[in-house]
């Protein structure tokens, strides 16, 4: 029997469930101006942040209007859940810039709760 | 307007596709018994491997029967691509071991053609 | 012959050298306050961003005084090169907390260059 | 005050010290030729495999004889310690081939004792 990873794949509104990853974004852009892609967990109700259970990263996409086919701008690794009382926070920021306008999404792992997505157009001249 | 990320995510026949994940596993194992997961890429038409087009990494999870969530074995990067001629195969083995049956899956990403899925059902008595 | 990697980790003032590592975060924190991390590359001499030649990641990580070993904080990978005309800035933000005083450090690696390190000492109270 | 993470990265014998990564890989080889890079840690003394308690990651460089500068072959993450009973075995397969002789690198992180290295030599006519 075939299985699909993406039927697993979760989603939601991060307003009500915690595990949805955030996207901070302009919803526009000038060609090839630099920008800020904030990704974040928890900006409403906050996730644990424990060995046992804890959100492990974030991938950042961004699709081109028009093609098939994602590409990853970044992935941050959240490593420290209480070693050394060492804490990291679900929050990461990469800088990235595009020529056209398209999709941001975000994909995350929490090590209990598996795999969530969320997406935001961003639009681009 | 809302977009799914795990829309993006392709899947298809390895004999046929070159960037689906192969997995080689065992289709039963005992409870408890340590096995390999390898995980590959371009088994039967090889999938480029430049600094312009080339597989990045692959992540395998398993999920038990019945759970709902999708648990991350392992990451496997493809780091070199001709640098100072050296090259990383799409190979990769991480060893586990597991209490119930399920399904292993398998999810790469070629930094041109996007993400792609596959999947193994395991038994486990 | 026994070789370390150790010894092939390259530093040197980032004013200079544009493979150093900058790390920006606060001289002095308080037990348990959240505070920003900001790790990049090419403040004041920029480094290429092709698919022949850029940084591949930042590694961040905080050493207690005292202890001997770092925890590793996050992990920032920069994925675009090029592909569909999206880069990656060599920038990234991790946030955390700590109850001691320590070092920050940050690890990056250029695919052909190799890795390069600093620190950031920060009191904590 | 300047630290240098490389002095905090530790060595030893595997067969004495659980945390130093094995690497099993072929003294010599062909140009141009396919090889197996084993990585591995706890081969003589193992090594917890607990949410507390674990190894993150291993990375494997090859420089090049002469050459100052890493390459990094590939990186594997161990991403399950017990959820759902799943768990990852300390053991990861790159291949890759190389033109030249030069030294193998492993570097690993334990959660908890911080980062560890070993090299082995390969010949290459
Ligand atoms: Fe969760
Ligand atoms: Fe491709
Ligand atoms: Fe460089
Ligand atoms: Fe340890």
């Amino acid at each position: 029997m075939h299985h699909l990873l993406a039927e697993t794949i979760q989603s939601g509104d991060w307003k009500n469930e915690k595990h949805v990853p955030v996207i901070t974004a302009p919803q526009s852009v000038k060609k090839d101006e630099t920008f800020d892609v904030v990704v974040s967990i928890g900006n409403e109700i906050s996730h644990p942040n424990t060995l046992e259970h804890h959100i492990v990263w974030i991938k950042v996409f961004f699709k081109p209007e028009g093609s098939k086919f994602p590409i990853e701008i970044g992935n941050v690794n959240f490593s420290a859940h209480g070693e050394s009382e060492v804490y990291s926070d679900y929050y990461g920021v990469v800088k990235t810039k595009v020529q056209t306008p398209g999709t941001l999404y975000a994909l995350s792992y929490c090590n209990i709760h598996g795999l969530w997505q969320s997406s935001s157009d961003i639009k681009c001249d």
